[in-house]
Protein backbone atom coordinates (compact mmCIF):
# COMPACT_ATOMS: atom_id res chain seq x y z
CA UNK A 1 0.00 0.00 0.00
CA UNK A 2 1.20 3.73 -1.16
CA UNK A 3 -0.06 6.74 -0.72
CA UNK A 4 0.20 9.39 2.05
CA UNK A 5 -3.29 10.13 2.50
CA UNK A 6 -4.45 6.97 3.41
CA UNK A 7 -4.75 5.62 6.83
CA UNK A 8 -5.01 1.87 7.50
CA UNK A 9 -7.28 1.22 10.37
CA UNK A 10 -6.91 -2.68 10.28
CA UNK A 11 -5.40 -5.26 7.93
CA UNK A 12 -6.58 -9.00 7.84
CA UNK A 13 -5.47 -12.16 5.81
CA UNK A 14 -7.95 -13.47 4.02
CA UNK A 15 -8.25 -16.11 1.80
CA UNK A 16 -4.25 -16.13 0.17
CA UNK A 17 -5.26 -12.03 -0.13
CA UNK A 18 -5.54 -9.36 2.40
CA UNK A 19 -8.53 -7.31 3.43
CA UNK A 20 -8.13 -3.83 4.65
CA UNK A 21 -10.26 -1.15 5.89
CA UNK A 22 -8.57 2.33 5.31
CA UNK A 23 -9.54 5.87 6.11
CA UNK A 24 -8.39 8.86 3.99
CA UNK A 25 -9.47 13.12 3.71
CA UNK A 26 -11.96 12.73 1.26
CA UNK A 27 -11.35 16.20 -1.28
CA UNK A 28 -14.84 15.52 -2.16
CA UNK A 29 -16.93 14.45 0.32
CA UNK A 30 -14.92 17.28 3.21
CA UNK A 31 -14.84 14.70 5.11
CA UNK A 32 -12.69 11.82 6.38
CA UNK A 33 -13.84 8.54 4.62
CA UNK A 34 -13.78 4.67 4.59
CA UNK A 35 -13.32 1.95 2.66
CA UNK A 36 -12.52 -1.57 2.54
CA UNK A 37 -10.44 -3.79 -0.04
CA UNK A 38 -9.41 -7.29 -0.67
CA UNK A 39 -6.51 -8.06 -2.38
CA UNK A 40 -5.99 -11.36 -4.04
CA UNK A 41 -2.90 -13.43 -3.69
CA UNK A 42 -1.65 -11.69 -6.92
CA UNK A 43 -2.00 -7.94 -6.04
CA UNK A 44 -0.14 -8.46 -3.15
CA UNK A 45 3.00 -9.51 -5.41
CA UNK A 46 2.52 -6.27 -7.22
CA UNK A 47 0.76 -7.73 -10.04
CA UNK A 48 -2.13 -5.21 -11.51
CA UNK A 49 -5.61 -7.43 -11.05
CA UNK A 50 -9.32 -6.21 -12.54
CA UNK A 51 -11.38 -4.44 -9.81
CA UNK A 52 -15.16 -4.72 -9.09
CA UNK A 53 -16.12 -1.82 -6.93
CA UNK A 54 -18.90 -3.78 -3.92
CA UNK A 55 -21.57 -1.18 -3.00
CA UNK A 56 -23.75 -1.85 -0.01
CA UNK A 57 -27.33 -1.15 0.78
CA UNK A 58 -29.27 0.69 2.95
CA UNK A 59 -27.50 1.37 6.66
CA UNK A 60 -24.66 -0.85 5.79
CA UNK A 61 -20.90 0.86 6.01
CA UNK A 62 -17.87 -0.14 4.34
CA UNK A 63 -17.65 -3.64 6.24
CA UNK A 64 -20.92 -5.20 5.58
CA UNK A 65 -20.89 -6.40 1.72
CA UNK A 66 -17.21 -7.51 2.63
CA UNK A 67 -18.14 -9.71 5.75
CA UNK A 68 -21.31 -11.15 5.12
CA UNK A 69 -21.65 -11.77 1.31
CA UNK A 70 -18.65 -14.24 0.59
CA UNK A 71 -17.80 -12.38 -2.32
CA UNK A 72 -14.15 -12.50 -0.57
CA UNK A 73 -13.31 -16.39 -1.55
CA UNK A 74 -14.48 -15.86 -4.71
CA UNK A 75 -12.44 -12.88 -5.54
CA UNK A 76 -9.64 -14.74 -4.04
CA UNK A 77 -10.68 -17.07 -6.56
CA UNK A 78 -10.87 -15.42 -10.01
CA UNK A 79 -8.36 -12.73 -8.97
CA UNK A 80 -9.94 -9.99 -8.46
CA UNK A 81 -9.83 -7.09 -6.11
CA UNK A 82 -12.54 -5.64 -4.09
CA UNK A 83 -13.07 -2.31 -2.87
CA UNK A 84 -16.49 -1.49 -0.68
CA UNK A 85 -17.04 2.29 -0.24
CA UNK A 86 -18.80 3.40 3.02
CA UNK A 87 -22.62 4.12 2.21
CA UNK A 88 -22.48 8.15 2.80
CA UNK A 89 -20.48 10.66 4.08
CA UNK A 90 -20.03 10.35 8.19
CA UNK A 91 -20.51 13.41 10.15
CA UNK A 92 -21.40 15.98 7.65
CA UNK A 93 -23.56 18.03 10.45
CA UNK A 94 -27.24 17.80 8.95
CA UNK A 95 -29.37 18.24 11.22
CA UNK A 96 -31.17 14.62 11.40
CA UNK A 97 -29.16 13.16 9.35
CA UNK A 98 -29.03 10.36 11.89
CA UNK A 99 -32.68 10.08 12.43
CA UNK A 100 -34.07 7.74 9.65
CA UNK A 101 -32.44 4.71 8.35
CA UNK A 102 -33.67 5.80 4.53
CA UNK A 103 -32.10 9.20 4.26
CA UNK A 104 -28.96 10.75 5.30
CA UNK A 105 -25.88 8.46 7.40
CA UNK A 106 -25.85 5.32 5.87
CA UNK A 107 -28.25 6.19 2.97
CA UNK A 108 -26.25 8.09 0.53
CA UNK A 109 -27.95 6.90 -2.75
CA UNK A 110 -24.44 6.91 -4.77
CA UNK A 111 -24.98 10.66 -5.97
CA UNK A 112 -24.67 14.46 -5.61
CA UNK A 113 -27.29 16.46 -3.80
CA UNK A 114 -27.69 19.61 -5.40
CA UNK A 115 -29.73 20.53 -2.47
CA UNK A 116 -29.65 22.25 0.74
CA UNK A 117 -28.81 21.17 3.64
CA UNK A 118 -27.09 18.29 1.93
CA UNK A 119 -25.10 19.56 -1.25
CA UNK A 120 -22.18 20.24 0.96
CA UNK A 121 -21.01 16.87 1.56
CA UNK A 122 -23.62 14.46 0.33
CA UNK A 123 -21.40 13.95 -2.67
CA UNK A 124 -21.02 9.92 -2.71
CA UNK A 125 -21.38 9.96 -6.77
CA UNK A 126 -18.29 12.11 -7.87
CA UNK A 127 -16.80 10.40 -4.85
CA UNK A 128 -17.25 6.75 -6.28
CA UNK A 129 -17.14 8.06 -10.10
CA UNK A 130 -13.85 9.85 -9.75
CA UNK A 131 -11.97 10.24 -5.99
CA UNK A 132 -12.24 6.47 -5.05
CA UNK A 133 -10.84 5.15 -8.26
CA UNK A 134 -8.02 7.35 -8.33
CA UNK A 135 -7.16 6.64 -4.45
CA UNK A 136 -7.42 3.18 -4.96
CA UNK A 137 -5.12 2.89 -8.30
CA UNK A 138 -2.66 5.23 -6.41
CA UNK A 139 -2.27 2.90 -3.67
CA UNK A 140 -3.21 -0.64 -4.50
CA UNK A 141 -1.98 -2.98 -7.43
CA UNK A 142 -5.22 -2.38 -9.36
CA UNK A 143 -5.82 -1.99 -13.41
CA UNK A 144 -8.16 0.76 -13.46
CA UNK A 145 -9.11 -0.17 -16.74
CA UNK A 146 -10.66 -3.44 -16.13
CA UNK A 147 -13.30 -1.95 -13.30
CA UNK A 148 -16.50 -3.29 -12.37
CA UNK A 149 -19.17 -2.32 -10.39
CA UNK A 150 -21.76 -4.28 -8.34
CA UNK A 151 -24.27 -3.26 -5.44
CA UNK A 152 -26.81 -4.00 -3.69
CA UNK A 153 -30.71 -2.99 -2.76
CA UNK A 154 -29.32 1.34 -2.51
CA UNK A 155 -26.11 -0.07 -4.11
CA UNK A 156 -27.99 -2.19 -6.73
CA UNK A 157 -29.30 1.09 -7.49
CA UNK A 158 -25.67 3.02 -7.33
CA UNK A 159 -23.87 0.08 -9.42
CA UNK A 160 -26.63 0.51 -12.67
CA UNK A 161 -26.38 3.96 -12.36
CA UNK A 162 -22.74 4.73 -12.66
CA UNK A 163 -22.51 1.77 -15.27
CA UNK A 164 -25.22 3.04 -17.21
CA UNK A 165 -24.14 6.65 -16.67
CA UNK A 166 -20.27 6.07 -17.81
CA UNK A 167 -20.44 2.53 -19.03
CA UNK A 168 -16.47 3.18 -20.32
CA UNK A 169 -15.58 3.16 -16.56
CA UNK A 170 -17.39 0.70 -15.35
CA UNK A 171 -16.64 -2.60 -18.11
CA UNK A 172 -19.13 -5.09 -16.11
CA UNK A 173 -22.03 -4.39 -14.08
CA UNK A 174 -24.26 -6.54 -11.59
CA UNK A 175 -26.76 -6.22 -8.80
CA UNK A 176 -28.76 -8.13 -6.02
CA UNK A 177 -32.41 -6.69 -5.36
CA UNK A 178 -31.83 -2.76 -7.05
CA UNK A 179 -33.83 -0.03 -6.16
CA UNK A 180 -34.78 0.20 -10.58
CA UNK A 181 -37.03 2.63 -10.56
CA UNK A 182 -36.17 4.68 -7.78
CA UNK A 183 -37.94 8.27 -8.83
CA UNK A 184 -40.92 6.27 -8.22
CA UNK A 185 -41.11 4.22 -5.40
CA UNK A 186 -41.14 5.80 -1.77
CA UNK A 187 -37.06 5.38 -0.91
CA UNK A 188 -36.53 6.57 -4.05
CA UNK A 189 -38.70 9.85 -3.50
CA UNK A 190 -37.75 10.39 -0.07
CA UNK A 191 -34.18 10.83 -1.03
CA UNK A 192 -34.37 12.18 -4.33
CA UNK A 193 -36.59 15.10 -3.19
CA UNK A 194 -34.51 15.98 0.08
CA UNK A 195 -31.13 15.26 -1.99
CA UNK A 196 -32.43 16.94 -5.55
CA UNK A 197 -35.11 19.02 -4.79
CA UNK A 198 -38.58 18.94 -6.36
CA UNK A 199 -38.19 19.28 -9.81
CA UNK A 200 -38.66 15.50 -10.81
CA UNK A 201 -36.46 16.32 -14.47
CA UNK A 202 -33.88 16.45 -12.59
CA UNK A 203 -34.35 12.75 -11.30
CA UNK A 204 -34.01 10.80 -14.07
CA UNK A 205 -30.43 11.25 -14.38
CA UNK A 206 -30.08 9.03 -11.35
CA UNK A 207 -32.29 6.34 -12.30
CA UNK A 208 -31.74 3.24 -13.61
CA UNK A 209 -34.80 2.70 -15.61
CA UNK A 210 -34.90 6.15 -16.63
CA UNK A 211 -31.40 6.18 -17.98
CA UNK A 212 -32.28 3.63 -20.62
CA UNK A 213 -35.49 4.63 -21.29
CA UNK A 214 -32.98 8.23 -22.29
CA UNK A 215 -31.14 5.98 -24.54
CA UNK A 216 -28.11 4.61 -22.09
CA UNK A 217 -27.20 1.51 -22.28
CA UNK A 218 -24.22 -0.73 -21.58
CA UNK A 219 -22.51 -2.96 -24.02
CA UNK A 220 -22.13 -6.29 -21.80
CA UNK A 221 -25.07 -8.22 -20.36
CA UNK A 222 -26.54 -6.65 -16.97
CA UNK A 223 -26.86 -9.39 -14.26
CA UNK A 224 -29.37 -8.85 -11.58
CA UNK A 225 -30.70 -11.15 -9.19
CA UNK A 226 -34.09 -10.76 -7.43
CA UNK A 227 -35.62 -12.80 -4.66
CA UNK A 228 -39.29 -13.09 -4.77
CA UNK A 229 -40.07 -13.11 -1.21
CA UNK A 230 -38.41 -9.81 -1.28
CA UNK A 231 -40.55 -7.62 1.46
CA UNK A 232 -39.02 -4.62 -0.87
CA UNK A 233 -40.27 -5.92 -4.16
CA UNK A 234 -43.61 -4.61 -4.89
CA UNK A 235 -43.08 -1.46 -3.33
CA UNK A 236 -39.67 -0.20 -3.40
CA UNK A 237 -37.73 -2.42 -6.17
CA UNK A 238 -40.07 -3.18 -9.22
CA UNK A 239 -37.66 -4.94 -11.53
CA UNK A 240 -40.16 -5.37 -13.96
CA UNK A 241 -40.19 -1.53 -14.53
CA UNK A 242 -36.33 -1.86 -15.55
CA UNK A 243 -36.91 -5.29 -17.48
CA UNK A 244 -39.35 -3.29 -20.19
CA UNK A 245 -37.13 -0.45 -20.37
CA UNK A 246 -34.13 -2.89 -21.20
CA UNK A 247 -36.25 -4.69 -23.55
CA UNK A 248 -37.34 -1.65 -25.61
CA UNK A 249 -33.66 -0.09 -25.28
CA UNK A 250 -31.83 -3.34 -26.48
CA UNK A 251 -30.20 -3.64 -23.01
CA UNK A 252 -28.73 -6.97 -22.62
CA UNK A 253 -30.46 -8.47 -19.31
CA UNK A 254 -29.79 -11.44 -17.09
CA UNK A 255 -33.02 -10.98 -14.38
CA UNK A 256 -32.80 -14.01 -12.41
CA UNK A 257 -35.99 -14.38 -10.30
CA UNK A 258 -35.42 -16.80 -7.38
CA UNK A 259 -38.83 -18.73 -5.46
CA UNK A 260 -38.67 -18.18 -1.49
CA UNK A 261 -35.45 -15.70 -1.33
CA UNK A 262 -35.65 -12.48 0.51
CA UNK A 263 -34.06 -8.97 0.66
CA UNK A 264 -31.09 -10.38 2.56
CA UNK A 265 -27.68 -11.28 3.33
CA UNK A 266 -28.65 -14.77 3.23
CA UNK A 267 -29.64 -14.38 -0.12
CA UNK A 268 -26.75 -12.86 -1.58
CA UNK A 269 -24.51 -15.59 -0.21
CA UNK A 270 -26.54 -17.82 -2.25
CA UNK A 271 -25.74 -16.30 -5.79
CA UNK A 272 -22.71 -14.12 -5.09
CA UNK A 273 -20.62 -16.93 -6.87
CA UNK A 274 -22.33 -16.33 -9.56
CA UNK A 275 -21.99 -12.68 -9.94
CA UNK A 276 -18.22 -12.76 -9.38
CA UNK A 277 -17.74 -14.96 -12.15
CA UNK A 278 -19.93 -12.78 -14.47
CA UNK A 279 -17.46 -9.64 -13.84
CA UNK A 280 -14.39 -11.99 -13.82
CA UNK A 281 -15.36 -13.22 -17.51
CA UNK A 282 -15.65 -9.81 -18.65
CA UNK A 283 -12.75 -8.00 -16.52
CA UNK A 284 -10.57 -10.79 -17.19
CA UNK A 285 -11.17 -11.88 -20.38
CA UNK A 286 -10.63 -8.05 -22.06
CA UNK B 1 -40.43 -26.95 12.10
CA UNK B 2 -42.65 -27.97 14.94
CA UNK B 3 -42.73 -28.17 19.02
CA UNK B 4 -44.83 -24.90 20.71
CA UNK B 5 -42.60 -24.37 23.13
CA UNK B 6 -40.15 -22.49 20.31
CA UNK B 7 -40.56 -18.64 18.72
CA UNK B 8 -39.36 -18.22 15.52
CA UNK B 9 -38.02 -14.82 15.29
CA UNK B 10 -37.09 -14.77 11.60
CA UNK B 11 -36.12 -17.35 8.77
CA UNK B 12 -34.46 -16.69 5.83
CA UNK B 13 -33.92 -19.08 2.66
CA UNK B 14 -29.79 -19.64 1.97
CA UNK B 15 -28.28 -21.70 -0.41
CA UNK B 16 -31.04 -24.11 -1.46
CA UNK B 17 -32.00 -24.45 2.39
CA UNK B 18 -33.31 -22.29 5.08
CA UNK B 19 -31.71 -20.31 7.88
CA UNK B 20 -33.78 -19.58 11.13
CA UNK B 21 -33.69 -17.33 14.40
CA UNK B 22 -35.42 -18.91 17.53
CA UNK B 23 -36.21 -18.04 21.07
CA UNK B 24 -37.78 -20.58 23.59
CA UNK B 25 -37.96 -20.54 27.39
CA UNK B 26 -34.96 -22.62 28.78
CA UNK B 27 -35.24 -24.50 31.55
CA UNK B 28 -31.53 -24.92 31.97
CA UNK B 29 -30.59 -21.60 31.84
CA UNK B 30 -34.24 -20.02 33.88
CA UNK B 31 -34.49 -17.17 30.68
CA UNK B 32 -35.20 -17.07 27.24
CA UNK B 33 -32.66 -18.78 25.03
CA UNK B 34 -31.85 -18.01 21.50
CA UNK B 35 -30.21 -19.77 18.89
CA UNK B 36 -29.79 -20.15 15.09
CA UNK B 37 -30.13 -23.00 12.82
CA UNK B 38 -29.31 -24.05 9.40
CA UNK B 39 -31.18 -26.54 7.35
CA UNK B 40 -29.91 -27.68 4.27
CA UNK B 41 -32.92 -28.64 1.47
CA UNK B 42 -32.80 -31.90 2.40
CA UNK B 43 -33.82 -31.43 5.89
CA UNK B 44 -36.69 -29.15 4.85
CA UNK B 45 -37.74 -32.32 2.95
CA UNK B 46 -37.54 -34.11 5.80
CA UNK B 47 -34.80 -36.18 5.62
CA UNK B 48 -33.34 -36.21 8.66
CA UNK B 49 -29.89 -35.44 8.57
CA UNK B 50 -26.30 -34.98 10.80
CA UNK B 51 -26.50 -31.80 12.39
CA UNK B 52 -22.83 -29.48 13.37
CA UNK B 53 -23.30 -26.81 16.68
CA UNK B 54 -20.95 -24.26 16.16
CA UNK B 55 -19.48 -22.54 19.05
CA UNK B 56 -19.08 -18.75 18.84
CA UNK B 57 -16.39 -16.77 20.53
CA UNK B 58 -16.47 -13.62 23.13
CA UNK B 59 -18.95 -10.93 22.68
CA UNK B 60 -20.63 -12.76 19.68
CA UNK B 61 -24.64 -14.03 19.70
CA UNK B 62 -26.08 -16.51 18.04
CA UNK B 63 -25.92 -14.79 14.29
CA UNK B 64 -22.29 -14.60 14.26
CA UNK B 65 -20.72 -17.78 13.09
CA UNK B 66 -23.72 -18.03 10.42
CA UNK B 67 -23.36 -14.79 9.02
CA UNK B 68 -19.74 -13.93 9.03
CA UNK B 69 -18.20 -17.37 8.46
CA UNK B 70 -19.74 -18.53 5.17
CA UNK B 71 -19.69 -22.01 7.02
CA UNK B 72 -23.73 -22.35 5.36
CA UNK B 73 -22.50 -23.10 2.29
CA UNK B 74 -20.12 -25.83 2.77
CA UNK B 75 -23.20 -27.09 4.92
CA UNK B 76 -25.25 -26.99 2.33
CA UNK B 77 -23.43 -28.70 -0.03
CA UNK B 78 -22.08 -31.84 2.48
CA UNK B 79 -26.26 -31.64 3.53
CA UNK B 80 -25.17 -31.02 7.40
CA UNK B 81 -27.91 -28.96 9.41
CA UNK B 82 -25.84 -26.28 11.60
CA UNK B 83 -26.62 -25.02 15.54
CA UNK B 84 -25.56 -21.84 16.67
CA UNK B 85 -26.09 -21.12 20.29
CA UNK B 86 -25.80 -17.67 22.03
CA UNK B 87 -22.94 -16.80 23.92
CA UNK B 88 -24.16 -16.61 27.38
CA UNK B 89 -27.41 -16.53 28.99
CA UNK B 90 -28.86 -12.93 28.26
CA UNK B 91 -30.94 -10.31 30.78
CA UNK B 92 -29.63 -13.14 33.86
CA UNK B 93 -29.58 -9.80 36.30
CA UNK B 94 -25.70 -10.22 37.76
CA UNK B 95 -24.39 -7.41 38.84
CA UNK B 96 -21.99 -6.22 36.61
CA UNK B 97 -22.65 -8.88 33.93
CA UNK B 98 -22.43 -6.50 31.24
CA UNK B 99 -19.47 -4.51 31.76
CA UNK B 100 -16.54 -6.61 30.96
CA UNK B 101 -16.05 -8.44 26.74
CA UNK B 102 -14.59 -11.49 28.96
CA UNK B 103 -17.04 -12.43 31.71
CA UNK B 104 -20.68 -12.13 32.04
CA UNK B 105 -23.11 -11.76 28.69
CA UNK B 106 -21.50 -13.27 25.47
CA UNK B 107 -18.49 -14.81 27.96
CA UNK B 108 -20.79 -17.92 29.05
CA UNK B 109 -17.61 -20.13 28.28
CA UNK B 110 -20.20 -23.33 27.62
CA UNK B 111 -19.93 -24.10 31.23
CA UNK B 112 -22.27 -24.68 33.86
CA UNK B 113 -20.79 -21.92 36.69
CA UNK B 114 -20.98 -23.36 40.68
CA UNK B 115 -20.80 -19.67 42.41
CA UNK B 116 -22.70 -17.06 43.14
CA UNK B 117 -23.77 -15.24 41.99
CA UNK B 118 -23.50 -16.46 38.56
CA UNK B 119 -24.90 -20.53 39.07
CA UNK B 120 -28.66 -19.68 38.85
CA UNK B 121 -28.43 -18.23 35.26
CA UNK B 122 -24.91 -19.21 34.02
CA UNK B 123 -25.36 -22.91 33.01
CA UNK B 124 -24.60 -22.83 29.38
CA UNK B 125 -22.88 -26.48 29.63
CA UNK B 126 -25.64 -28.30 30.84
CA UNK B 127 -27.49 -26.03 27.75
CA UNK B 128 -25.06 -27.09 24.85
CA UNK B 129 -25.08 -30.71 26.63
CA UNK B 130 -28.33 -31.79 27.37
CA UNK B 131 -31.15 -28.98 26.21
CA UNK B 132 -30.75 -27.41 23.09
CA UNK B 133 -29.93 -30.87 21.69
CA UNK B 134 -32.81 -32.34 23.06
CA UNK B 135 -34.60 -29.58 21.67
CA UNK B 136 -33.36 -29.46 17.93
CA UNK B 137 -34.25 -32.81 17.87
CA UNK B 138 -37.82 -31.98 18.50
CA UNK B 139 -38.31 -29.61 16.14
CA UNK B 140 -36.19 -30.29 13.00
CA UNK B 141 -35.45 -33.12 10.71
CA UNK B 142 -32.02 -33.58 12.48
CA UNK B 143 -30.08 -37.02 13.25
CA UNK B 144 -28.75 -35.81 16.44
CA UNK B 145 -26.98 -39.99 16.88
CA UNK B 146 -24.60 -37.84 14.05
CA UNK B 147 -24.55 -34.78 15.79
CA UNK B 148 -20.28 -32.83 15.28
CA UNK B 149 -18.99 -29.75 17.01
CA UNK B 150 -16.88 -26.80 16.59
CA UNK B 151 -16.08 -23.39 17.35
CA UNK B 152 -13.94 -20.75 17.41
CA UNK B 153 -11.53 -18.83 20.32
CA UNK B 154 -14.05 -19.06 23.76
CA UNK B 155 -16.25 -21.40 21.38
CA UNK B 156 -13.13 -23.64 20.41
CA UNK B 157 -12.59 -24.29 23.88
CA UNK B 158 -16.35 -24.84 24.31
CA UNK B 159 -15.87 -27.74 21.36
CA UNK B 160 -13.24 -29.69 22.30
CA UNK B 161 -13.90 -29.61 26.30
CA UNK B 162 -17.61 -30.80 25.53
CA UNK B 163 -16.28 -33.52 22.82
CA UNK B 164 -13.50 -34.52 25.06
CA UNK B 165 -16.24 -35.18 27.87
CA UNK B 166 -18.61 -36.71 25.88
CA UNK B 167 -17.36 -38.14 22.79
CA UNK B 168 -20.24 -40.76 22.57
CA UNK B 169 -22.20 -37.56 22.05
CA UNK B 170 -20.07 -35.22 19.85
CA UNK B 171 -18.85 -37.81 16.77
CA UNK B 172 -16.79 -35.38 15.62
CA UNK B 173 -14.66 -32.24 16.89
CA UNK B 174 -12.82 -29.30 15.45
CA UNK B 175 -11.70 -25.57 16.32
CA UNK B 176 -10.26 -22.42 15.01
CA UNK B 177 -8.15 -20.52 17.04
CA UNK B 178 -9.02 -22.47 20.22
CA UNK B 179 -8.42 -20.92 24.06
CA UNK B 180 -6.85 -24.85 24.63
CA UNK B 181 -5.95 -23.95 27.97
CA UNK B 182 -8.02 -21.68 29.82
CA UNK B 183 -6.82 -22.97 33.61
CA UNK B 184 -3.75 -21.04 32.79
CA UNK B 185 -4.21 -17.45 30.72
CA UNK B 186 -5.49 -14.48 31.32
CA UNK B 187 -9.19 -15.30 30.02
CA UNK B 188 -9.91 -18.54 31.62
CA UNK B 189 -8.43 -17.71 35.15
CA UNK B 190 -10.45 -14.67 34.79
CA UNK B 191 -13.83 -16.59 34.02
CA UNK B 192 -13.38 -20.14 35.83
CA UNK B 193 -12.54 -17.44 39.22
CA UNK B 194 -15.85 -15.91 38.66
CA UNK B 195 -17.50 -18.80 37.58
CA UNK B 196 -16.00 -21.76 39.36
CA UNK B 197 -14.22 -20.03 42.29
CA UNK B 198 -10.74 -20.49 43.81
CA UNK B 199 -10.06 -24.17 44.27
CA UNK B 200 -8.45 -24.80 40.52
CA UNK B 201 -8.65 -28.21 40.69
CA UNK B 202 -12.53 -27.84 39.83
CA UNK B 203 -11.47 -25.79 36.89
CA UNK B 204 -9.55 -29.01 34.98
CA UNK B 205 -13.04 -30.68 33.95
CA UNK B 206 -13.55 -27.90 31.96
CA UNK B 207 -9.87 -27.19 30.38
CA UNK B 208 -9.42 -29.19 27.34
CA UNK B 209 -5.44 -29.68 27.87
CA UNK B 210 -6.19 -30.96 31.49
CA UNK B 211 -9.13 -33.38 29.82
CA UNK B 212 -6.30 -34.82 27.53
CA UNK B 213 -3.64 -34.80 30.59
CA UNK B 214 -6.97 -36.87 32.55
CA UNK B 215 -7.23 -39.27 30.07
CA UNK B 216 -9.70 -38.33 28.23
CA UNK B 217 -9.85 -38.82 23.77
CA UNK B 218 -11.81 -38.39 21.27
CA UNK B 219 -11.91 -41.34 19.10
CA UNK B 220 -11.49 -39.59 15.89
CA UNK B 221 -8.74 -36.84 14.91
CA UNK B 222 -9.34 -33.40 16.27
CA UNK B 223 -9.09 -30.38 13.36
CA UNK B 224 -7.54 -27.08 14.79
CA UNK B 225 -6.53 -24.19 12.92
CA UNK B 226 -4.77 -21.58 14.34
CA UNK B 227 -2.90 -18.81 12.79
CA UNK B 228 0.17 -17.37 13.74
CA UNK B 229 -0.46 -13.44 13.32
CA UNK B 230 -2.98 -14.21 15.71
CA UNK B 231 -2.93 -11.30 18.74
CA UNK B 232 -4.22 -13.84 21.44
CA UNK B 233 -1.93 -16.69 20.06
CA UNK B 234 0.71 -17.10 22.65
CA UNK B 235 -1.28 -15.30 25.93
CA UNK B 236 -4.55 -16.80 25.41
CA UNK B 237 -5.00 -19.59 23.27
CA UNK B 238 -1.38 -21.88 23.66
CA UNK B 239 -2.82 -24.49 20.86
CA UNK B 240 1.59 -26.07 22.09
CA UNK B 241 -0.23 -26.93 25.02
CA UNK B 242 -2.78 -28.75 23.98
CA UNK B 243 -0.45 -30.89 20.85
CA UNK B 244 2.21 -31.63 23.93
CA UNK B 245 -0.90 -33.29 25.85
CA UNK B 246 -2.50 -34.87 22.66
CA UNK B 247 0.90 -36.71 22.06
CA UNK B 248 1.13 -37.90 25.73
CA UNK B 249 -2.47 -38.95 25.16
CA UNK B 250 -2.14 -40.80 22.23
CA UNK B 251 -5.14 -38.15 20.65
CA UNK B 252 -4.79 -37.87 16.65
CA UNK B 253 -4.76 -34.31 15.93
CA UNK B 254 -4.27 -32.08 12.92
CA UNK B 255 -3.52 -28.33 14.62
CA UNK B 256 -2.79 -26.71 11.20
CA UNK B 257 -0.52 -23.24 11.61
CA UNK B 258 -1.37 -20.45 8.90
CA UNK B 259 1.26 -17.50 8.74
CA UNK B 260 0.18 -14.39 8.33
CA UNK B 261 -3.79 -14.93 9.45
CA UNK B 262 -4.99 -13.27 12.89
CA UNK B 263 -8.11 -13.85 15.17
CA UNK B 264 -10.96 -12.51 12.65
CA UNK B 265 -13.66 -14.04 10.94
CA UNK B 266 -11.54 -13.45 8.15
CA UNK B 267 -9.12 -16.33 8.97
CA UNK B 268 -11.79 -18.30 9.27
CA UNK B 269 -13.71 -17.67 6.10
CA UNK B 270 -10.42 -19.10 4.98
CA UNK B 271 -10.45 -22.47 6.37
CA UNK B 272 -13.75 -23.20 6.99
CA UNK B 273 -14.93 -25.66 3.94
CA UNK B 274 -11.95 -27.87 5.29
CA UNK B 275 -13.63 -28.03 8.83
CA UNK B 276 -17.25 -28.52 7.16
CA UNK B 277 -15.71 -31.03 5.22
CA UNK B 278 -14.15 -32.52 8.27
CA UNK B 279 -17.21 -33.10 10.19
CA UNK B 280 -18.93 -34.59 6.52
CA UNK B 281 -16.34 -37.01 6.23
CA UNK B 282 -17.14 -38.42 9.66
CA UNK B 283 -20.92 -38.03 10.01
CA UNK B 284 -21.92 -38.68 6.64
CA UNK B 285 -19.62 -41.67 6.43
CA UNK B 286 -21.22 -43.17 9.69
Amino acid sequence: MNGTAITTREEHASCGGRVGFYSHPSATLGLEARFGVFLPERALAGKKVPVLFVLAGLTCTEETFLIKSNAVRFAARHGLALVAPDTSPRGAGVAGEDDAYDLGSGAGFYLDATREPWRAHYRMGSYISHELPELVRTCFAVDDTRRGIMGHSMGGHGALVHALRAPQAWKSVSAFAPICHPAVVPWGEKAFSAYLGSDRATWAAQDATCLLEAGHTHPTEILIDQGEADQFLREQLRPELFENAARQAGQKLALRLHAGYDHSYWFIQTFVADHIAHHAAILNGG
